[in-house]
């Protein structure tokens, strides 16, 4: 038998790949390229990471004898408890009252998303998703073949009637609305309070879950903190076990991404039942990770997060600056007030993809072409750009050189 | 709204509780239980952890800035190079030839039997699994709907035709043949070198991938290594990359289980699309965890291997020789020549959960009924007992008590 000739399911894999998966992950490669100025990854500066608070947790926990035992050995699906109450005080202080029930532990916010996924979503349902978001969402839903429409969150939501009329005719339900709440990937943007409830009226009305992304929520460099979704739908209902949102939180972007520890928040008859997903699927999040991160959040967590603000709020600062300073007319992006990401609208006959094709080639700069970030109604002439690794300096010579090559694809050169 | 009317898909959850998840997760709890001497939990004794080796891995690589950098920053999906090229030269040391791209990093060998499970199995299709077979491969392919029919590896299958007729009535195809040839989880047996290659041939004239659990294959005890389904897949087929059969490995079993590192090895395209399901589900494996692991590996791969397999055997040679000492007539068990596991079958009127009722009630001695373990023909009258957590002297003790009370419940008491 040839390798072509090995029966397997292509649709999961050519769907993922529509979503230029490949292509992002060539872009990320660039990263190690020396010489090219990389706005592409959207990762956060390893000079931030708490490196030694990290190695100390690793070493006083391996030193102990009947903690190393614990921490080397299989554990419990759910989560290692401890710092399952870490996130339950660190959830009441953003409003969210809840209990170790609510908490299940996952390998960063993104298993989250295949959990909920595989539990929410069927072939043919549909998904309510932003245009664009956050890529790696739509790749986790993928594999369970929903169709999706667009939520237009400020915009003002079609009617709940609308949504279910179009699941029903592609021949399933509506079976979960995600969104990235706070300082959007790869948008940058924060959805406004009235949108947060305007959004769960939606979902009362459909009946569906709500899946609050909140990789980027703590990075908050200035303006007003908004209540999680989560938040507001406990007000409104009463209590967590009433509530019907799902809350994915990370460690990945305040202390380090590499240990691939994450949370889902929610109601605990569905935290239980996403708890035999996490079973099934790789039995539990490394022990150790989850005693180091416990370790480190409790020593650390407050001061690493005013930390790494300050550093990318510089940045976020010299990303704005450069491109007032450098782009042409016609050209408009967003003013994000966290996160790690800036979105830039070309005048419509401009091609991101072509743009980043003759930014490598002629200017050394790179990022990531808008139209991956789409589940329905792609656009083209979007940028994302990302400020959180390059440094004020770099930021505007990247600009600059970005700029002016924009500058010359609108004037025909 | 209550947490009653969230409209989730209950589906899922339920098929995996039929499995009896639940059920074996209280069991297992019983072993943090004073007195009760457990043969429930199929884990490794932790007093065998390299757990020296581990903390020195740990420090040396967050101690070096550069290394630290990398191994807790956002890693490729596929795995860590270095360790990636380890497990080449470990494939090969078991006569599968290989490259690294042949090679993906998973979370222990369960998230390999996931991702297996979401590409090769669609709902209505069905899975020919051994019976009894690891409860953890059914509860990872329930999640993608499947039917099981039997596979009869020492017995003799049954044609091709009546396996691939019986799933078309059934409406799907036959999509995977999964087993755990060495010491299997829960009979203790390996499958014969004749039976492998018979399920080979079966494979073939099905045109399906072969799933080979290797999770237990480098604790053999005593008798012939048998060669990996794999290699002699590539002897037939003439390279990996003409090869049907996908191997997943771990190092919970020879290193330790809690850093979460396993990887599956086959034909370079199924990995390049097992790479795009990591990458949905989780991005990738704990970047640091993976470098500690190749450093262990390095380090003390062999000498680990060597020292379980010493401890171990004392300890299955203990359970052998206390159930030919302590079981009445009419019971039978397995003679594994490795792993953790041996398989009891009562006389027929004896149900093992109603044994195991008593058994920690009166004897304070645990273990798995056999039940759980059927995807279709369960058998109740069946135990698992694992003697790696026990020393020789509980293994005494306990079989001592439950041979009496299995004998009290023969005789109708």
């Amino acid at each position: 038998m040839t390798a072509e000739k090995i029966v397997w399911q292509d649709s999961f894999a050519s769907r993922a790949s529509r979503m230029n998966a490949s292509e992002i992950r060539e872009l990320l490669k660039l990263l190690d390229q020396p010489g090219i100025i990389s706005f592409a990854g959207g990762i956060p500066d390893p000079a931030l990471f708490p490196t030694q608070v990290i190695g100390d947790a690793y070493a006083s926990i391996l030193a102990d004898p009947a903690r190393a035992a614990q921490a080397l050995q299989y554990s419990v699906s759910e989560g290692y408890l401890p710092l399952r109450r870490w996130i339950v005080e660190h959830m009441a202080s953003l409003g969210v009252p809840c209990d170790e029930h609510n908490i299940m532990i996952t390998a960063g916010s993104q298993q989250g998303l295949d959990f909920i996924g595989k539990l929410f979503l069927s072939p043919h349902d549909t998904a309510l998703v932003a245009a664009p978001t956050y890529l790696g969402a739509l790749q986790a839903f993928n594999a369970y073949e929903p169709r999706y429409d667009t939520l237009m969150l400020e915009g003002g939501n079609r009617t709940p009637q609308s949504y279910a009329e179009l699941a029903k005719v592609r021949g399933g339900r509506v079976g979960l609305a995600y969104l990235v709440a706070d300082f959007a990937n790869p948008s940058g943007e924060t959805v406004s309070l009235e949108a947060r409830e305007a959004l769960l009226d939606l979902a009362e009305a459909l009946n569906i879950v709500v899946v609050e992304d909140a990789a980027y929520q703590a990075l908050r460099y200035d303006g007003e903190n908004v209540p999680p979704v989560l938040a507001l739908d406990i007000a409104r209902s009463g209590g967590i076990e009433h509530s019907r949102t799902l809350y994915c939180g990370t460690f990945s972007k305040t202390l380090a991404p590499a240990l691939r520890v994450g949370w889902i928040c929610g109601a605990s008859e569905v935290i239980a039942k996403l708890v035999l997903a996490k079973q099934a699927a790789d039995l539990h999040c490394a022990t150790i990770n989850q005693a180091v991160m416990h370790q480190v959040a409790e020593a650390s967590y407050d001061a690493q997060v005013t930390r790494n603000r300050g550093a990318y709020k510089e940045r976020r600062d010299a990303m704005l600056g450069a491109l007032a300073r450098h782009m042409p007319e016609g050209v408009t992006w967003t003013k994000p007030e966290g996160g790690m990401f800036v979105w830039v609208t070309l005048p419509e006959a401009i091609d991101g993809a072509k743009l980043l094709a003759r930014s490598i080639e002629e200017c050394q700069v790179a990022f990531v072409p808008g139209g991956a970030f789409y589940g329905e109604g792609r656009r083209d002439n979007k940028l994302r750009l990302s400020y959180s690794l390059s440094t004020p300096e770099q930021i505007d010579t990247g600009i600059g050189r970005l700029g002016g090559l924009v500058g010359d694809m609108v004037a025909g050169r």
